[in-house]
């Protein structure tokens, strides 16, 4: 029999979306058992209550993640920065890591993140091979390492292994992207099978992705489809970040990167479009007919200069959106929430585009449903027992109306102000101190690590 | 005699746009006495040397800033947050504050702007009379009650006394606005003289702005700039914000508001634009022929959906920038710089638009010289003796190359990455302590001082 903590939360949002004073969350064997609200004055807390204050959020869910992008943060703005400077320098991070130092690297970057209030995290994983495109021992290394890593860090898992088998249209994979290639998409299939047998658990789902309608060839597409309906597995897709792969696109099968999906039978409630940014009225139509969502990584089209996505458009005709962090240029997901909505306003030239209700669901339930947690990012019986405490007397908070908590929490705080993080049950941050401890100090050793990997090389 | 502090630097950022390791700055008086770098291994700290770890910058300017503004942040989304329940919101923090209020206000406002890194802020004024319009006893009792604030947070004050006659082009002031108005602009120059007098001092330049081309008559104009130039003091003016404003303006003079400054002349090298956002070829040009400054505020400018500026555009011509956090939906200088360059990333869909050094530049050298602090923002001997510490080691920017740690500044920091500042030469925090103490905890007191006032009122 598992024991029953109560937490007592100065405020909460609850569904479908509104704040509410003193709530009891009861939570047993990492499940939400009951929810109570309004109890101010009205008992004392037992003993045995861990009070939260601020205003508790569920698990946010960081949609889009290359953990080790997290060592080009900051490196990159060098002679102008373009993003050639970012890529070469990206590649050259891939080509340093190895099983082990892959998981050191991703133990301290998924650690940053649960730190920030992620409670999930969709690794979109393409370093599959050694650098020189040969099979490790067990060709699931990497991605066990990112599963141990993972839980070493306190954050469940959505490890949306990616098909990449050619660097464009009739070009095969050439350097580092030889690790990246399985040969086929059945090659693929086959070492996903092997993956999920492995490692899927009730912190770890094993999703597919296809890396890009680049970089998977038309025929191929269709396995990787099957393989993720099949096993009722997300499946997550970059798609039209930018406008010169639409243009590819576009002159090697006459169609968008969203209709060759759509063709290939791709488009599915459980399929997330990464970016989406440069989409024609028909590729919305086409994401909203087949209910998909869009994973939006506001920071990193910002930094790598994509442009402004259609999100208003979109979420007008009924698509969910979600958000990621995609490269990391920064780990917080109030500032993706509140970038997804200044994005808009800069580029309608008004407010009130997307909502605090809105920008909280896409951060919560619908980021964690898009992860296969379907059962997390709701404060309800039943649901996982996630819980994110935000300070609301920071120096950013500070001033906060209780009624508008929710916007200030969006539009104002910042992953510093997370306090407190549980995930289904465990509480992995307390008082801002990650159970791992010093996470800037292991970030910077990991980082170190990689970067002295490469000046060997 | 007064005496020499050494400061040791583990890195800092020195003319002409280098990182330097193992600095030391010997400060005397509140000026920069010397500089000397490169001393590792070559001497045995003294024991009276404070060491800084991280980098270290000048100190940077907050060149635009309506400090009672922070009232607002977090609280102006509901209901979609439009623009108008942001300016209902503005007036009615405006109509609550009297000159003790406004100083408690500004007093914890300026305290998170010294802890944030900012050692000068451009106060863009314009609450100057009681809120039924009336004048105070002392008609500028709310411009001293800001000096009296900056001086209690430690922080340099450029007071933009501004001039505001107007609805519009031919209509009065009403309600609110009529606290703002001096009659007309003889009547500003003569209550600003009286401040300047009063007030002017080594910390404080009492400077002139212009509300907006729709808030002072044409022919009010001059009277303002003269003033200005009478006193070589900075001149800054709200300029092209939103497409309505131009349109008025086109409407009623027939000319864009940069050529209606520029026609009434008041367009010079003390000038300031503030936002710049809507601006034509012909304007950009306006203002590079004059030798003026803009300066970006990309976090309100965002807030607010104001649209994105052609920094580039201005940038090529030769026109400085500076930033500014105007509404305070945040107040971090580092956020402001890559807002700034993101900003241009996201509409010209390229990276490397304005590098690390020009926004650099932009917060230190240039933002403290619209402020009138030309001896201010550059590290080196006989200028003011402002030194910032930013740690290289939080979640945020841990793994920072030493390469390009003023990249890792810019584009990862915050303001949470602070832990020392000295203004002239005064340690106003250190170890992330304000002089002040808990800076969040006074600010929620003043907020909601201000809160209270108002559902009095």
């Amino acid at each position: 029999m598992s024991e029953t903590t109560r937490y007592r939360c100065e405020l909460a949002w609850l569904p479908p979306g509104d704040v509410h004073a003193d709530v009891v969350v009861e939570v047993r064997a990492g499940r939400i058992v009951s929810i109570t609200s309004g109890l101010e004055g009205s008992e004392q807390t037992p003993s045995d209550t861990v009070r939260l204050d601020g205003l508790v959020l569920p698990g946010t869910a960081n949609t889009h993640s290359h953990a080790f992008h997290r060592v080009l943060r900051g490196a990159t703005h060098a002679n102008g920065g373009t993003f050639w400077t970012w890529r070469e320098l990206m590649y050259r991070a891939a080509a340093a890591l190895d099983p082990d130092g892959y998981r050191a690297l991703a133990r301290a970057v998924f650690a940053e993140m649960a730190s920030a209030g992620f409670t999930s995290v969709g690794e979109f994983h393409y370093l599959h091979h050694r650098a020189d495109g040969r099979r490790h021992p067990d060709a699931n290394a990497m991605g066990a390492a990112l599963v141990a890593a993972a839980r070493d860090a306190g954050i469940r898992l959505t490890l949306l292994d990616a098909c990449y088998l050619a660097a464009g249209p009739g070009r095969p994979t050439t350097g580092t992207q030889t690790r990246f290639d399985d040969g086929d998409a059945a090659g693929w299939a086959a070492r996903v099978e092997d993956l999920h047998r492995a490692h899927a658990a009730d912190d770890v789902v094993v999703g597919a992705a296809v890396h890009s309608v680049r970089a998977v060839p038309l025929d191929e597409i269709p396995v990787v489809a099957a393989w993720a309906r099949a096993h009722d597995a997300p499946l997550h897709v970059h798609v039209s970040e930018q406008p010169a792969e639409n243009e590819a696109c576009l002159a090697a099968y006459g169609r968008t990167p969203v209709r060759v999906l759509a063709d290939a039978g791709a488009l599915g409630p459980r399929t997330s479009a990464v970016h989406a940014t440069h989409l024609s009225p028909d590729d919305v139509a086409d994401l909203a007919g087949a209910g998909a969502l869009v994973s939006l990584c506001p920071t990193t089209e910002a930094d790598l200069g994509d442009g402004i996505g259609p999100v208003s458009e979109l979420v007008a005709a009924g698509v969910r959106f979600t958000l990621g962090t995609d490269s990391h240029a920064s780990i917080d997901p109030f500032e993706e929430a509140r970038r997804a909505e200044w994005d808009q306003r800069l580029t309608h030239h008004q407010r009130g585009n997307l909502t605090v209700e809105a920008l909280l669901r896409a951060l919560t339930d619908d980021g964690q449903a898009s992860l296969g947690y379907a059962d997390a990012g709701r404060l309800e019986p039943g649901a996982r027992a996630d819980l994110v405490a935000v300070d609301l007397g920071s120096t950013r908070t500070a001033g906060a109306d209780p009624a508008t908590a929710a916007a200030t929490v969006v539009f104002a705080a910042s992953a510093a102000d997370v306090t407190d993080v549980i995930v289904d049950g465990r509480r992995v941050v307390r008082d801002r101190e990650h159970v791992l401890g010093d996470v800037a100090g292991i970030l910077a050793e990991a980082v170190a690590a990689v970067r002295a990997a490469d000046h060997h090389a």
